[in-house]
Protein backbone atom coordinates (compact mmCIF):
# COMPACT_ATOMS: atom_id res chain seq x y z
CA UNK A 1 0.00 0.00 0.00
CA UNK A 2 1.55 3.58 -0.99
CA UNK A 3 1.49 5.96 1.48
CA UNK A 4 0.89 9.22 2.29
CA UNK A 5 3.52 11.88 2.90
CA UNK A 6 3.01 15.34 4.95
CA UNK A 7 5.35 17.44 4.22
CA UNK A 8 5.76 19.71 7.86
CA UNK A 9 5.14 17.35 9.92
CA UNK A 10 6.17 19.60 12.74
CA UNK A 11 4.59 22.70 12.15
CA UNK A 12 0.98 23.15 13.57
CA UNK A 13 -1.45 21.62 11.30
CA UNK A 14 1.21 18.95 10.26
CA UNK A 15 1.52 17.60 13.48
CA UNK A 16 -2.46 16.79 14.05
CA UNK A 17 -3.21 15.78 10.14
CA UNK A 18 -0.05 12.97 11.27
CA UNK A 19 -1.65 12.53 14.64
CA UNK A 20 -5.18 12.12 12.44
CA UNK A 21 -3.65 9.68 10.30
CA UNK A 22 -1.10 7.59 12.05
CA UNK A 23 -4.07 6.79 15.04
CA UNK A 24 -6.58 5.80 11.90
CA UNK A 25 -3.81 3.08 10.66
CA UNK A 26 -3.21 5.25 7.85
CA UNK A 27 0.13 5.03 5.95
CA UNK A 28 1.08 8.09 7.05
CA UNK A 29 5.16 9.23 6.85
CA UNK A 30 6.00 12.36 8.72
CA UNK A 31 8.74 14.79 6.70
CA UNK A 32 10.63 16.65 9.43
CA UNK A 33 13.93 18.66 9.44
CA UNK A 34 16.02 17.10 12.06
CA UNK A 35 16.31 13.88 14.11
CA UNK A 36 15.77 15.97 17.20
CA UNK A 37 12.14 16.63 15.55
CA UNK A 38 12.36 12.66 14.36
CA UNK A 39 12.42 11.35 17.55
CA UNK A 40 9.35 12.87 19.18
CA UNK A 41 6.92 10.86 16.36
CA UNK A 42 9.06 8.13 16.23
CA UNK A 43 8.10 7.33 19.82
CA UNK A 44 4.52 7.69 18.50
CA UNK A 45 4.89 4.83 16.17
CA UNK A 46 5.09 6.98 13.86
CA UNK A 47 7.14 6.49 10.45
CA UNK A 48 9.10 9.63 9.80
CA UNK A 49 11.64 10.74 6.86
CA UNK A 50 14.09 13.48 8.06
CA UNK A 51 14.70 16.10 4.78
CA UNK A 52 15.75 19.19 4.16
CA UNK A 53 12.92 21.53 2.11
CA UNK A 54 16.45 24.13 1.35
CA UNK A 55 18.20 21.17 -0.65
CA UNK A 56 16.86 18.13 -2.45
CA UNK A 57 14.01 15.95 -0.45
CA UNK A 58 12.99 13.87 -3.38
CA UNK A 59 14.14 10.37 -1.25
CA UNK A 60 10.71 11.51 1.13
CA UNK A 61 8.32 10.87 -1.77
CA UNK A 62 9.34 6.89 -2.09
CA UNK A 63 6.50 4.60 -2.29
CA UNK A 64 4.09 7.63 -1.74
CA UNK A 65 0.88 8.48 -3.52
CA UNK A 66 -0.12 11.54 -1.83
CA UNK A 67 0.97 14.72 -0.54
CA UNK A 68 0.29 17.24 1.85
CA UNK A 69 2.14 20.30 2.25
CA UNK A 70 1.88 21.87 4.97
CA UNK A 71 5.23 23.66 5.29
CA UNK A 72 5.95 27.36 6.03
CA UNK A 73 8.85 29.05 6.84
CA UNK A 74 6.36 30.50 9.47
CA UNK A 75 6.48 34.24 10.73
CA UNK A 76 10.02 34.54 12.84
CA UNK A 77 12.07 33.79 9.78
CA UNK A 78 12.88 36.49 7.15
CA UNK A 79 11.29 37.00 3.68
CA UNK A 80 14.20 35.17 2.15
CA UNK A 81 12.91 31.63 3.74
CA UNK A 82 9.41 32.71 2.36
CA UNK A 83 11.07 32.50 -1.32
CA UNK A 84 13.08 29.28 -0.50
CA UNK A 85 10.32 27.17 1.34
CA UNK A 86 6.95 28.58 0.42
CA UNK A 87 7.25 29.36 -2.60
CA UNK A 88 10.83 27.50 -3.89
CA UNK A 89 10.15 23.81 -2.06
CA UNK A 90 6.49 23.89 -2.61
CA UNK A 91 7.53 23.73 -6.29
CA UNK A 92 9.79 21.22 -6.01
CA UNK A 93 7.36 19.07 -3.83
CA UNK A 94 5.19 19.45 -7.08
CA UNK A 95 8.60 18.65 -9.14
CA UNK A 96 8.74 15.52 -7.56
CA UNK A 97 5.28 14.68 -7.24
CA UNK A 98 5.16 14.37 -11.00
CA UNK A 99 8.11 12.15 -11.18
CA UNK A 100 7.11 9.62 -8.13
CA UNK A 101 3.19 9.81 -9.98
CA UNK A 102 1.68 11.20 -6.81
CA UNK A 103 -2.18 10.76 -7.19
CA UNK A 104 -3.49 13.71 -4.78
CA UNK A 105 -1.61 16.81 -3.47
CA UNK A 106 -2.98 18.72 -0.83
CA UNK A 107 -1.47 22.31 -0.81
CA UNK A 108 -2.52 24.08 2.89
CA UNK A 109 -2.36 27.33 0.91
CA UNK A 110 -4.08 30.82 3.06
CA UNK A 111 -6.75 33.28 2.59
CA UNK A 112 -6.01 36.49 0.35
CA UNK A 113 -3.58 33.91 -1.79
CA UNK A 114 -5.70 34.09 -4.70
CA UNK A 115 -5.33 37.29 -5.00
CA UNK A 116 -2.78 39.18 -2.92
CA UNK A 117 -3.53 42.82 -3.73
CA UNK A 118 -6.75 42.16 -2.56
CA UNK A 119 -6.29 42.89 1.29
CA UNK A 120 -3.39 45.28 1.29
CA UNK A 121 -2.47 42.94 4.42
CA UNK A 122 0.57 43.48 5.75
CA UNK A 123 1.61 39.70 5.14
CA UNK A 124 1.51 40.45 1.36
CA UNK A 125 4.50 39.59 0.42
CA UNK A 126 4.12 36.03 1.93
CA UNK A 127 0.47 35.63 0.04
CA UNK A 128 2.63 36.54 -3.43
CA UNK A 129 4.86 33.55 -2.32
CA UNK A 130 1.58 31.15 -1.82
CA UNK A 131 0.15 32.97 -5.39
CA UNK A 132 2.76 31.29 -7.22
CA UNK A 133 3.46 28.28 -5.22
CA UNK A 134 -0.63 27.67 -5.70
CA UNK A 135 -0.44 28.90 -9.46
CA UNK A 136 2.50 25.98 -9.81
CA UNK A 137 0.48 23.43 -8.36
CA UNK A 138 -2.31 24.13 -10.46
CA UNK A 139 -0.84 24.25 -14.08
CA UNK A 140 1.27 20.34 -13.04
CA UNK A 141 -1.55 18.68 -14.21
CA UNK A 142 -1.75 16.51 -10.74
CA UNK A 143 -4.73 16.13 -9.08
CA UNK A 144 -4.65 19.45 -6.35
CA UNK A 145 -6.54 20.21 -3.21
CA UNK A 146 -5.68 23.87 -2.48
CA UNK A 147 -7.21 24.45 0.89
CA UNK A 148 -7.14 28.23 1.97
CA UNK A 149 -8.09 28.69 5.76
CA UNK A 150 -9.18 31.73 7.23
CA UNK A 151 -7.24 33.05 10.44
CA UNK A 152 -5.96 30.21 12.40
CA UNK A 153 -7.03 29.42 15.97
CA UNK A 154 -6.14 26.78 18.47
CA UNK A 155 -9.50 26.26 19.59
CA UNK A 156 -10.89 22.85 19.97
CA UNK A 157 -12.26 21.23 16.06
CA UNK A 158 -15.98 21.04 16.05
CA UNK A 159 -15.48 19.06 12.83
CA UNK A 160 -17.86 22.01 11.19
CA UNK A 161 -16.48 24.38 8.68
CA UNK A 162 -18.16 26.26 5.59
CA UNK A 163 -16.20 26.91 2.58
CA UNK A 164 -18.19 30.28 1.64
CA UNK A 165 -16.82 33.57 3.22
CA UNK A 166 -18.51 35.44 5.13
CA UNK A 167 -18.75 39.30 4.90
CA UNK A 168 -17.83 39.45 8.95
CA UNK A 169 -14.55 39.43 9.58
CA UNK A 170 -15.53 37.86 12.66
CA UNK A 171 -16.40 34.67 11.02
CA UNK A 172 -13.32 34.39 8.73
CA UNK A 173 -11.80 32.18 12.06
CA UNK A 174 -10.91 28.27 11.60
CA UNK A 175 -9.36 26.33 14.14
CA UNK A 176 -6.19 24.41 13.11
CA UNK A 177 -7.41 21.16 14.17
CA UNK A 178 -10.34 21.42 11.67
CA UNK A 179 -7.90 22.29 8.89
CA UNK A 180 -6.53 19.37 9.87
CA UNK A 181 -9.25 17.47 9.67
CA UNK A 182 -10.58 18.73 6.51
CA UNK A 183 -6.89 17.60 5.10
CA UNK A 184 -7.88 14.04 6.42
CA UNK A 185 -10.71 14.09 4.69
CA UNK A 186 -9.73 15.11 1.54
CA UNK A 187 -5.87 12.41 1.98
CA UNK A 188 -8.67 9.46 2.74
CA UNK A 189 -11.70 10.38 0.84
CA UNK A 190 -10.39 12.26 -2.23
CA UNK A 191 -12.63 15.66 -1.34
CA UNK A 192 -12.35 18.66 -2.77
CA UNK A 193 -10.19 16.58 -5.91
CA UNK A 194 -9.20 19.59 -8.34
CA UNK A 195 -10.81 22.10 -5.77
CA UNK A 196 -9.45 25.25 -4.33
CA UNK A 197 -11.36 26.04 -1.14
CA UNK A 198 -11.53 28.32 1.23
CA UNK A 199 -12.27 26.96 4.88
CA UNK A 200 -13.81 28.56 7.87
CA UNK A 201 -15.42 27.61 11.11
CA UNK A 202 -18.91 26.98 9.97
CA UNK A 203 -22.04 24.38 10.46
CA UNK A 204 -21.86 22.42 8.29
CA UNK A 205 -20.02 18.32 8.56
CA UNK A 206 -16.56 18.50 6.54
CA UNK A 207 -17.51 15.62 4.57
CA UNK A 208 -20.77 17.57 3.23
CA UNK A 209 -19.07 20.74 3.22
CA UNK A 210 -15.90 19.69 0.98
CA UNK A 211 -18.28 17.45 -1.36
CA UNK A 212 -20.52 20.18 -2.21
CA UNK A 213 -17.90 22.46 -2.73
CA UNK A 214 -17.69 21.74 -6.77
CA UNK B 1 3.33 56.49 -33.38
CA UNK B 2 2.95 53.84 -30.22
CA UNK B 3 5.92 53.97 -27.36
CA UNK B 4 8.35 52.66 -25.45
CA UNK B 5 7.58 52.40 -21.85
CA UNK B 6 10.77 51.66 -19.52
CA UNK B 7 9.87 50.50 -16.17
CA UNK B 8 12.81 51.21 -13.54
CA UNK B 9 14.10 54.25 -15.89
CA UNK B 10 16.13 55.26 -12.11
CA UNK B 11 17.77 52.27 -12.36
CA UNK B 12 21.32 51.89 -13.42
CA UNK B 13 20.18 49.81 -16.36
CA UNK B 14 17.02 51.20 -17.46
CA UNK B 15 18.56 55.24 -17.22
CA UNK B 16 21.23 53.82 -19.81
CA UNK B 17 18.31 52.24 -21.77
CA UNK B 18 16.16 55.72 -21.78
CA UNK B 19 19.06 57.63 -22.77
CA UNK B 20 19.67 55.64 -25.75
CA UNK B 21 16.64 55.69 -27.54
CA UNK B 22 15.57 59.08 -26.49
CA UNK B 23 19.03 60.16 -28.00
CA UNK B 24 18.05 58.11 -30.72
CA UNK B 25 14.45 59.99 -31.17
CA UNK B 26 12.60 57.02 -30.11
CA UNK B 27 8.98 57.60 -28.25
CA UNK B 28 10.39 56.66 -24.93
CA UNK B 29 7.95 56.96 -21.77
CA UNK B 30 10.36 56.60 -18.70
CA UNK B 31 8.44 55.19 -15.19
CA UNK B 32 10.03 56.33 -12.21
CA UNK B 33 8.39 55.98 -8.66
CA UNK B 34 8.43 59.53 -7.70
CA UNK B 35 8.42 63.08 -8.52
CA UNK B 36 12.11 64.15 -7.65
CA UNK B 37 13.53 61.28 -9.94
CA UNK B 38 10.90 62.52 -12.59
CA UNK B 39 12.53 65.86 -12.59
CA UNK B 40 15.76 64.90 -13.71
CA UNK B 41 14.58 63.09 -16.66
CA UNK B 42 12.16 65.99 -17.47
CA UNK B 43 15.39 68.43 -17.90
CA UNK B 44 16.45 65.86 -20.48
CA UNK B 45 13.31 66.54 -22.76
CA UNK B 46 12.46 63.01 -22.15
CA UNK B 47 8.27 61.99 -21.41
CA UNK B 48 8.23 60.83 -17.45
CA UNK B 49 5.15 58.92 -15.67
CA UNK B 50 5.34 58.67 -12.09
CA UNK B 51 4.30 55.19 -10.84
CA UNK B 52 4.40 52.91 -7.85
CA UNK B 53 5.18 49.18 -8.66
CA UNK B 54 3.65 48.55 -5.30
CA UNK B 55 0.38 49.67 -6.29
CA UNK B 56 -1.61 49.93 -9.51
CA UNK B 57 0.36 51.56 -12.30
CA UNK B 58 -1.84 50.53 -15.38
CA UNK B 59 -1.67 54.58 -16.41
CA UNK B 60 1.97 54.29 -17.43
CA UNK B 61 0.81 51.91 -20.03
CA UNK B 62 -1.16 53.97 -22.00
CA UNK B 63 -0.16 54.32 -25.68
CA UNK B 64 2.39 51.92 -25.71
CA UNK B 65 3.42 48.82 -27.31
CA UNK B 66 6.60 48.07 -25.88
CA UNK B 67 7.77 47.89 -22.85
CA UNK B 68 11.20 46.82 -20.83
CA UNK B 69 11.07 45.64 -17.63
CA UNK B 70 14.30 46.57 -16.01
CA UNK B 71 13.16 47.59 -12.61
CA UNK B 72 14.63 45.92 -9.22
CA UNK B 73 14.04 46.03 -5.71
CA UNK B 74 17.69 46.14 -5.34
CA UNK B 75 20.24 45.14 -3.21
CA UNK B 76 19.70 47.61 -0.40
CA UNK B 77 15.96 46.08 0.79
CA UNK B 78 14.57 43.55 2.12
CA UNK B 79 13.46 40.18 0.54
CA UNK B 80 9.79 41.70 1.19
CA UNK B 81 10.48 43.81 -1.68
CA UNK B 82 11.94 41.25 -3.82
CA UNK B 83 8.41 39.55 -3.49
CA UNK B 84 6.87 42.74 -4.31
CA UNK B 85 8.51 44.70 -7.00
CA UNK B 86 11.02 41.44 -8.81
CA UNK B 87 7.89 39.09 -8.55
CA UNK B 88 4.69 40.63 -7.94
CA UNK B 89 5.29 43.81 -9.83
CA UNK B 90 6.72 42.27 -12.80
CA UNK B 91 4.32 39.92 -12.64
CA UNK B 92 1.31 43.25 -13.24
CA UNK B 93 3.06 44.59 -16.01
CA UNK B 94 2.35 41.35 -17.72
CA UNK B 95 -1.21 41.54 -17.18
CA UNK B 96 -1.24 44.98 -18.24
CA UNK B 97 0.62 44.56 -21.05
CA UNK B 98 -1.57 41.76 -22.09
CA UNK B 99 -4.56 44.29 -21.12
CA UNK B 100 -3.67 47.06 -23.71
CA UNK B 101 -1.77 45.07 -26.13
CA UNK B 102 1.62 45.45 -25.83
CA UNK B 103 4.09 43.80 -29.27
CA UNK B 104 7.34 43.02 -27.08
CA UNK B 105 7.88 42.84 -23.48
CA UNK B 106 11.92 42.95 -23.09
CA UNK B 107 12.38 41.47 -19.29
CA UNK B 108 16.26 42.01 -17.71
CA UNK B 109 16.27 38.62 -15.43
CA UNK B 110 19.27 37.53 -14.13
CA UNK B 111 21.99 34.57 -14.50
CA UNK B 112 20.80 31.80 -12.35
CA UNK B 113 17.08 32.78 -12.59
CA UNK B 114 16.51 29.39 -15.14
CA UNK B 115 17.28 27.32 -12.16
CA UNK B 116 17.87 28.58 -8.80
CA UNK B 117 19.52 25.28 -7.36
CA UNK B 118 22.40 25.53 -10.18
CA UNK B 119 24.85 27.77 -8.19
CA UNK B 120 23.78 27.65 -4.66
CA UNK B 121 24.16 31.48 -4.70
CA UNK B 122 23.88 33.44 -1.63
CA UNK B 123 21.20 35.98 -3.59
CA UNK B 124 19.35 32.52 -4.36
CA UNK B 125 15.91 33.73 -2.70
CA UNK B 126 16.48 36.53 -5.10
CA UNK B 127 16.92 34.28 -8.04
CA UNK B 128 13.32 32.32 -7.19
CA UNK B 129 11.61 35.63 -7.30
CA UNK B 130 13.06 36.09 -11.04
CA UNK B 131 12.65 32.24 -12.39
CA UNK B 132 9.15 33.02 -11.40
CA UNK B 133 8.50 36.23 -12.81
CA UNK B 134 9.80 34.67 -16.05
CA UNK B 135 7.95 31.83 -16.21
CA UNK B 136 4.94 34.00 -15.76
CA UNK B 137 5.72 36.56 -19.07
CA UNK B 138 7.01 33.06 -21.10
CA UNK B 139 3.18 31.69 -19.99
CA UNK B 140 1.66 35.09 -21.05
CA UNK B 141 1.68 34.49 -24.40
CA UNK B 142 2.99 37.99 -25.25
CA UNK B 143 6.14 38.37 -27.64
CA UNK B 144 8.82 37.94 -24.71
CA UNK B 145 12.51 38.14 -24.40
CA UNK B 146 13.83 37.31 -21.44
CA UNK B 147 17.86 38.48 -20.90
CA UNK B 148 19.80 37.44 -18.43
CA UNK B 149 22.88 39.12 -17.90
CA UNK B 150 26.37 37.48 -16.35
CA UNK B 151 27.84 39.79 -13.36
CA UNK B 152 27.34 43.48 -14.25
CA UNK B 153 30.09 46.08 -14.10
CA UNK B 154 30.35 49.84 -14.66
CA UNK B 155 32.72 49.65 -17.69
CA UNK B 156 32.43 51.41 -20.86
CA UNK B 157 30.14 48.87 -22.90
CA UNK B 158 31.93 47.83 -26.14
CA UNK B 159 29.08 46.80 -28.20
CA UNK B 160 30.38 43.33 -28.42
CA UNK B 161 28.60 40.47 -26.68
CA UNK B 162 28.21 36.80 -26.51
CA UNK B 163 25.55 34.54 -25.53
CA UNK B 164 27.44 31.70 -25.06
CA UNK B 165 28.37 31.09 -21.45
CA UNK B 166 32.25 30.20 -20.83
CA UNK B 167 33.42 27.46 -18.60
CA UNK B 168 35.44 30.60 -16.92
CA UNK B 169 34.05 32.60 -14.41
CA UNK B 170 36.24 35.65 -15.47
CA UNK B 171 33.93 35.60 -18.67
CA UNK B 172 31.41 35.81 -17.49
CA UNK B 173 31.07 39.72 -16.59
CA UNK B 174 29.36 42.47 -18.98
CA UNK B 175 28.79 45.98 -18.51
CA UNK B 176 25.70 47.52 -17.80
CA UNK B 177 26.08 49.64 -21.06
CA UNK B 178 25.97 46.52 -23.03
CA UNK B 179 23.00 44.81 -21.56
CA UNK B 180 20.92 48.67 -22.31
CA UNK B 181 22.75 48.28 -25.95
CA UNK B 182 21.15 44.93 -26.34
CA UNK B 183 17.75 45.97 -24.84
CA UNK B 184 18.00 48.77 -27.35
CA UNK B 185 18.71 46.64 -30.13
CA UNK B 186 15.76 44.25 -28.75
CA UNK B 187 13.47 46.72 -28.91
CA UNK B 188 14.50 49.02 -32.18
CA UNK B 189 14.90 45.90 -34.11
CA UNK B 190 13.18 42.77 -32.51
CA UNK B 191 15.73 41.73 -31.93
CA UNK B 192 15.77 37.64 -29.96
CA UNK B 193 12.08 37.70 -30.23
CA UNK B 194 10.42 35.12 -28.33
CA UNK B 195 13.80 33.75 -26.96
CA UNK B 196 15.47 33.51 -23.24
CA UNK B 197 19.32 34.88 -23.76
CA UNK B 198 22.19 34.70 -21.30
CA UNK B 199 24.69 38.17 -21.89
CA UNK B 200 27.93 38.52 -21.39
CA UNK B 201 31.26 40.64 -22.79
CA UNK B 202 32.57 38.86 -25.75
CA UNK B 203 33.64 39.46 -29.38
CA UNK B 204 30.26 39.78 -31.68
CA UNK B 205 28.43 42.85 -32.31
CA UNK B 206 24.95 42.63 -31.16
CA UNK B 207 23.43 43.00 -33.66
CA UNK B 208 24.46 39.38 -35.21
CA UNK B 209 24.73 37.64 -31.47
CA UNK B 210 21.27 38.34 -31.11
CA UNK B 211 20.16 37.25 -34.31
CA UNK B 212 22.01 34.58 -34.11
CA UNK B 213 20.79 33.27 -30.71
CA UNK B 214 18.15 31.27 -32.18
Amino acid sequence: MKKILVIGANGQIGKIVVELLHNQDRPVVAMVRSKQQAETLENMGVEVVVGDLETDFEHAFKDCDKVVFSAGSGGNTGYDKTLLIDLWAAKKAVDYSLKVGIQHFVMVSGLGAQDPDEFESEIKPYLVAKYFADQYLLSSGLNYTILRPGLLTNDKGQGLITTTRSTSTNDLFISREDVAKSIEYCINYGGASNQIVELYHGNEVISTALTASN
